[in-house]
């Protein structure tokens, strides 16, 4: 392991964030010039953390500057840990110093704790959308910019943009890569991977680009279409307002935002087969098909028992039952569910047992492998589900031989145990993140459900769960302990559980 | 697939069977002679079933009498599920109509539906022990020897008991034994399988009768000592009391109940090596091993808490904390959970969280393989741990291989695969059990506790849960449908999903 040079990229990783930091710093300086005061405190601490974490990178940067080595696949893999563990911790800085320097931030505000400042930092650069926040106005619009900027970041993934900007990598860029833009993909998208980075970049600016003018055409601001584009385009799920989405009652801004939830989830290797004009590939994708299928699956098992009940809003609102708001909300929270953005317009904790139920086996379903969204992905879902049939099989017929296939592509006998194992360590981290929940806020009260479905949002990236973090609550009121804890499902669910669980092992560590 | 066949040799089945009930019936008539109304109620139950029984065995196997198939893999499947589940059909009459026939039995007894006399004739051959009883003294004795006894036979398997009784199977006995006597073996206990199945059978009917006579001697009636002997050596459950064992309130037979639950939690494979001389070898098993470190590590973490805590006896008892009762009350229940044999003497409801979740994990793990005992099996645990642990080294090291090993006996690449797939099968069976329940209970009120810990209860063949059906609850107030969905649980269970599971596969029954 080569310690050194880990560091060293990890200090240029450091320098750009604090570019970006920087970047939303001063373009927050020249909008809120006329501010209050809150609104210079959070460009004084923009701007603070920046200059701190481009400090930092540079010392970093200096000590691994003569080294040699080229990237192996332990320093891959400890670089994109301490990339997400580290660049959390920098992008909590700006949420701590506003509320250490800002005279008018109530006593009891969340982002007085650092450990909270962690946590909603990581939920924003893996893309959940948990909140600390018991009110969003509470925070000025920078930081809330700045908020939205994480999601954005961490959609792609740091380290791809680390990849698509930084050339210095070389040919170890492709295996940060493969961790980095998750899930099995049997075809690999193209065996150039700076070239492809840079295209998959190029795809997520323009789709963002797309959804910021949308939302501003339909009567949002554009601070409000960037943070909501962000939000949406990295499945992230953090909004400007606390009635998230339904606060702009509007069903346009609805319908674009499912629409860019959608496109999000979609496996990014499809865009780049369109944009190459290599349309019968993108049409054919197997994981496409399975994806839009279980989403309208899924739509339908939410929608019908909702054609019978009162709708309840975000906003607090109570509609009568219609096909109308069924079809509005049922869609709405379904996408936003599955592609694990986590956007709400309705208040699904008071939705029939029926439509939770599904809601949350979507929350494990997840996106597509190679999308901004989390969970266990579609394509594994696929591949377990034929494995399983195919075990079936082989009970009564031993010596028949079964290929599982996804599209025209064998899966080998490798992937295929080490699909199941990745699906069955998900299960085991989301139990053994609610067993923890429970025992640590047992002096709180908390119940089994709030406790399951905190861990299943923040294992997967979603963002609400249901309970006391439903669509309606926030994760403010756990305990420092939990949301450590938290803080770390995202992380693991993120990269994919091998990047952060490898840590754990000696032999990791060991020179060889 | 050849159904005459197949159908021959459940006639076989069912009139061994019909014979067990003429003895219970025959031998309760003897015993019962001066009894009242409702005892001679049920031994006329039992002997009109066994009649029932015996004339249905008879059609069938005439039916099958000339057929010359041998008994290949889909015939054995199909034969060890429709054994199980006609078996528990047939084991449910004398409920049934003993509930008709007494003119004592209340309007309200479960007896008088006939999907609660199948949910506890099932619970009794799976060796499960979870009742629908709310009073077990409402049913006559001779009922309760049957239902005991029910436990018993499924204890070792009626199918091995068939195996061993009637060799008519020949060599596709073999095949029904690999399913009838659980877990994945690397080493065979013996290829002449019909002796091995006959020196297994003394071996389960020596500790049975060694415990009938410790319990005897300790106080306990004759009715008493053979009824909880047959539920204890099955890890069945199912007690005469409505207290379970905490009713007797001697720590004595605590102890003897403790051991024999344990005795009948390890392989039966060592006790064959043990009487065969082969010491070295059953001392070297390495299942044996993980089980009773398991065991006291549940132990350590149930106990400590209880140090300081009221303890709540199945009796209503209050006793205050010390270690005596600590002890006493941890270890059984640690025990009677892990080997899933379900007896109770404390209310564990009450007990603190840790205790509590540390008991739900226990039902997975469940006993050894070969053994009477249900779950996950240790040996299971400890492939899939091994394999993931396994997995994680491969992502930083690809190259490596390495092999999973289970004492001397290195574990294939497909019983890697199919391990996990079998673990994986379990945890979506008890989620969709847990939801299931869930949906159909939702009217009632229940709580997600109950439906989880019952999906749990059942599916690992334990008895008690927590939440409603917790160790002074019952089955009873479950709708008919979440009962046959629990007994479906139950059987997968017990036959290792597979044998139960096929019966789903369209393939499995076309002719080929």
């Amino acid at each position: 392991m080569s310690f050194r040079f880990v560091g060293g990229q990890l200090g240029l990783l450091l320098l750009v964030l604090s570019g970006v930091i920087a970047l939303v710093g001063i373009g927050s300086a020249v909008a809120y010039v006329s501010g209050h005061e809150a609104e210079h405190a959070a460009c004084g601490a923009l701007l603070l953390t920046s200059c701190i974490g481009a400090a930092l990178g540079l010392a970093l940067w200096w000590t691994g500057r003569h080294t040699q080595d080229r990237l192996g696949r332990r320093e891959a893999l400890l670089l994109v840990a301490m990339g997400w563990l580290f660049g959390a911790a920098l992008s909590a800085l700006p949420f701590r110093m506003w509320a250490a320097g800002a005279r008018s931030v109530p006593d009891d505000h969340a982002f007085h704790h650092y450990v909270d400042c962690y946590f909603e930092a990581m939920s924003g650069l893996t893309t959940t959308g948990a909140t600390v926040l018991t009110k969003v106005g509470s925070v000025p619009d920078s930081l809330l910019l700045w908020r939205a900027t994480t999601h954005w970041l961490g959609g792609l993934g740091i380290i791809v943009l680390f990849v698509a900007v930084l050339p210095s990598l070389g040919v170890g860029g492709k295996r940060v890569f493969r961790i980095e833009s998750p899930g099995p993909t049997p075809e690999g998208v193209r065996p150039k991977i700076q070239e492809t980075a840079r295209v998959l970049w190029l795809i997520y600016v323009g789709l963002s680009l797309a959804e910021i003018l949308g939302l501003r055409v339909l009567g949002m601001t554009w601070f409000e279409s960037v943070c909501h584009s962000f939000a949406t385009m990295a499945t992230g799920g953090f909004s400007t307002r606390d009635a998230s989405v339904a606060a702009f009652d509007t069903a346009a801004i609805d319908a674009v935002i499912i629409l860019f939830m959608l496109l999000a989830g979609v496996n990014f290797g499809v865009y780049y087969q369109v944009i190459r004009g290599r349309w019968r590939m993108a049409y054919r994708d197997p994981e496409l098909r399975v994806y839009l299928g279980v989403i309208l699956a899924g739509f339908i098992v939410v929608a019908v028992p909702l054609l019978t009940h009162v709708m309840h809003t975000t906003t607090g609102d109570r509609l009568d039952p219609s096909w109308q708001t069924a079809l509005r909300y049922g869609l709405f929270q379904t996408v936003s569910i599955q592609t694990t953005t986590g956007f709400c317009t309705a208040d699904f904790n008071q939705w029939p047992a029926v439509c939770r139920t599904m809601l949350v086996l979507l929350m494990f379903a997840g996106a597509s492998a190679g999308s901004t969204g989390g969970g266990v992905k579609i394509v594994r879902c696929v591949i377990v589900a034929k494995v399983l049939w195919a075990e079936l099989e082989r009970v009564f017929r031993p010596n028949v031989v079964r290929v599982v296939r996804i599209g025209p592509v064998a899966v080998d006998s490798e992937l295929r145990l080490a699909t199941l194992a990745y699906v069955l360590i998900v299960f085991l981290l989301f139990a053994m993140g609610g067993i923890a929940l429970l025992l640590l806020e047992e002096g709180r009260g908390v119940d089994i459900v709030t406790a399951l479905t905190a861990s299943a949002a923040t294992l997967n990236n979603i963002g609400p769960g249901l309970g006391l973090v439903g669509a309606t609550g926030n994760y403010a009121w756990f305990g420092e302990a939990s949301k450590v804890v938290m803080s770390l499902l995202m992380v693991l669910g993120r990269l994919e559980v091998f990047a952060i669980a490898v840590l754990f092992v000696p032999r990791f560590w060991v020179r060889e």
